[in-house]
């Protein structure tokens, strides 16, 4: 498949190299790896600024209102909602950041330093939109069915924009969750064959 | 910083080795990581499982009922809890199967194989346990607090024991997220240092 015998300049280079196993074309499918988790990366941003500025922009204030209080929902109201939109925002923040890190593993494909920094960040990323999109979509889950046993009762039949516009945020964080998970797989792969 | 020059019989091999910057001693701190990775997979094991455990025994009855039915409040009346201790067992079944893999590490502590194995598993896992923990922490909070705006009533004021044993299974939940962020920053740095 590779055409490395045609280099002959760097024969000898390549037999120094070729006792610890290491691929004969410099670059190669870590080169390939390296550009799609920077384009994963873009994907991710936009999945995580986009989910915390649909959850930051939910409010829906009700047609009617009584002599002493207007009916409203916002994400001001919900503590989880809340996490939501600033863990979102953090990682969005963090992917942002680590662009350079993922442009580095890219003009450097068998370097390992940058490739371990983003896998640790990335976990520890990973476990934050995990935690804000799951809670996040437990409170969804309760406006929608509510709780009978608690006497939690559904909102979403008053709050049907405020509803959509939360799930909208809760399924894009999962986007975001999902792109994290290749994002340290194939990191992980990379690191490993060698 | 390095003694190389100190090793005659296998300079030639160290000199091979040198150019990746490979370590002296095979096995040394790479089984370290192998072994402390078992025994925090043990500790994981125990804190998935408990979690489980004390979330699926968390059923509570109030001394007191009318003609109609009693008030009762147990796991089963949220399906989040269900999915938590579904998802818990699930996390601690993966555990105990990984655990042999986590024993070839140490015996084999410089193959990738199994290190790889392991780091994708053990993300797949984390995000399950994230996720179940999450979404379990945000019902468990609203038990404690209630909403406003809902109109959500705190439910703890009345089933103390049960949110106080909801509880004590997230943050035994939050125990092993930790410990498997802690696993997979551990064969991340042995995967990417060679």
């Amino acid at each position: 498949m590779s055409t490395t015998i045609d280099v002959p300049e760097s024969s000898n280079v390549a037999k120094g190299k070729a006792v610890i196993g290491a691929p004969q074309r410099p670059g190669g499918w870590k080169k390939g790896i390296a550009i799609m988790g920077f384009i994963l990366r873009l994907g991710a941003i936009a999945a995580a600024l986009g989910a915390a500025a649909t959850m930051g922009t939910s409010d829906q204030t009700l047609p009617f209102f009584t002599q002493f209080f207007q009916f409203e929902a916002s994400y001001d109201s919900f503590t989880t909602f809340q996490f939501f939109v600033i863990t979102m925002a953090l990682v969005g923040g963090y992917l942002v950041l680590s662009l350079p890190f993922s442009i580095v593993a890219i003009i450097r494909p068998h370097a390992a330093g940058p490739r371990l920094f983003l896998i640790i960040l990335d976990t520890v990323f990973l476990t934050l939109a995990t935690a804000s999109g799951a809670s996040a979509a437990a409170i969804v889950y309760l406006a929608h069915n509510g709780n009978q046993d608690s006497n939690w009762l559904a909102i979403c039949n008053q709050f049907g924009d405020f509803c959509a516009q939360t799930s909208a945020a809760v399924v894009s964080s999962f986007v975001a969750v999902v792109v994290f998970v290749l994002l340290i797989v194939m990191s992980a792969l990379a690191l490993g064959k060698h």
